[in-house]
């Protein structure tokens, strides 16, 4: 053998660091060296923390976020507006949202969007359990939080329809409302930078002062 | 309280993630939840393996690279030339090299470069072991294979008055030669491409056909 690999148990790291969207063979490696070469109190700090979070942790019943208690701490919050739902696609974007301390509403979190090229339909995201809430006819807006991509954007589009279709038959008197997050130039961006489908879209949704 | 936190586990295994260089706040969320909604299995085959790497392997006494046992494979291997030792920065610079396949001698590690500004002086580095291979008399050749960096550079220039300060005393009659990787283009490069600093060193080294 002239070619030395890696250690089995490096190799093995490494392996489950690849595993990781966004960690390639250079990252996994740097990173498991690091483990290596740090503290060991870090590295098994690290092994404890990924082992208690995932022992710990499970969906809230309510909005599928992550949770040590079901309800979460959001949906149990009795001082939050029931009539507001704001569909996320993952958990961390509840907290990107609850920073700008702006909305008071329940969340949804989907875990995910549709993605029809990696095989994400409907049945894949948590759907079922959001029109279910919508039925129950306390919910008067519905913001769609997706992403403004592709993906996020057919995941607006179907959930909107399908929230049309399935409360237009219920109690409900008023229709809910739908909304989607403005779209424009973001705070700060020097307009010679921004692509012209945000540009388009900045002008399409001009607010008059 | 109106801005929600993460729920502790889950704050926990952000803060462990972000310790790594490289995995600043937003990276650290993405795996963790990552983590959180893959499988069970696959998160605890990361924490089960960060635990077994760190609890099996150590520094081969002779060169400092990671193993399992001690020498490592490299310094037990019969095959190799041991009249060569190739000086590297970290373990994984031992398999970069390795994967040319043309290098069979012996490698030290020396776990970091020098770098002032991070308070990492000659002490902090492998270098005794260093000096004490080379005086045992059999090395004839040292490959000083520490980056082309700022840092990299100053270890390497350090390193080679140190080594002719304290093998010259000893009972080789020939002094060691000291080499390091040759400066210039990278293969496939466009030149147009490629810094001047790179281009000037090319020139320097270049070769006659």
């Amino acid at each position: 053998m002239s070619i030395y690999e890696f250690t089995s148990p490096v190799k093995k790291l490494i392996e489950e660091l690849k595993k990781i969207p966004g960690i390639g063979r250079k990252s996994a490696q740097r990173i498991c060296f690091f483990l290596l070469k740090s503290q060991a109190e870090n590295a098994l700090a690290l092994a404890n923390a990924i082992k208690e979070a995932r022992e710990q942790t499970f969906f809230c019943s309510i909005c599928n976020n992550i949770t040590t208690k079901d309800p979460c701490d959001i949906c149990a919050d009795a001082d939050r507006e029931t009539n507001k739902i704001c569909v996320v696609e993952e958990p961390f974007n509840i907290y990107s949202i609850e920073r700008t301390d702006l909305y008071k509403g329940m969340y949804h979190v989907l875990h995910g969007n549709l993605s029809p090229i990696r095989g994400i339909g409907p049945d894949e995201l948590k759907i079922p359990g959001l029109i279910k809430r919508l039925q129950a006819g306390q919910v008067e807006e519905i913001i769609l939080a997706t992403s403004p991509t592709t993906e996020g954007n057919a995941t607006a589009h179907y959930l909107s329809e399908i929230i049309k279709k399935n409360t237009n038959n219920t109690n409900n008197t008023n229709r809910i409302k739908i909304t989607r997050l403005a779209l424009g130039i973001p705070i700060g961006a020097d307009i010679d930078y921004v692509d012209s489908v945000t540009i388009a879209r900045a002008m399409e949704g001009r607010i008059e002062l």
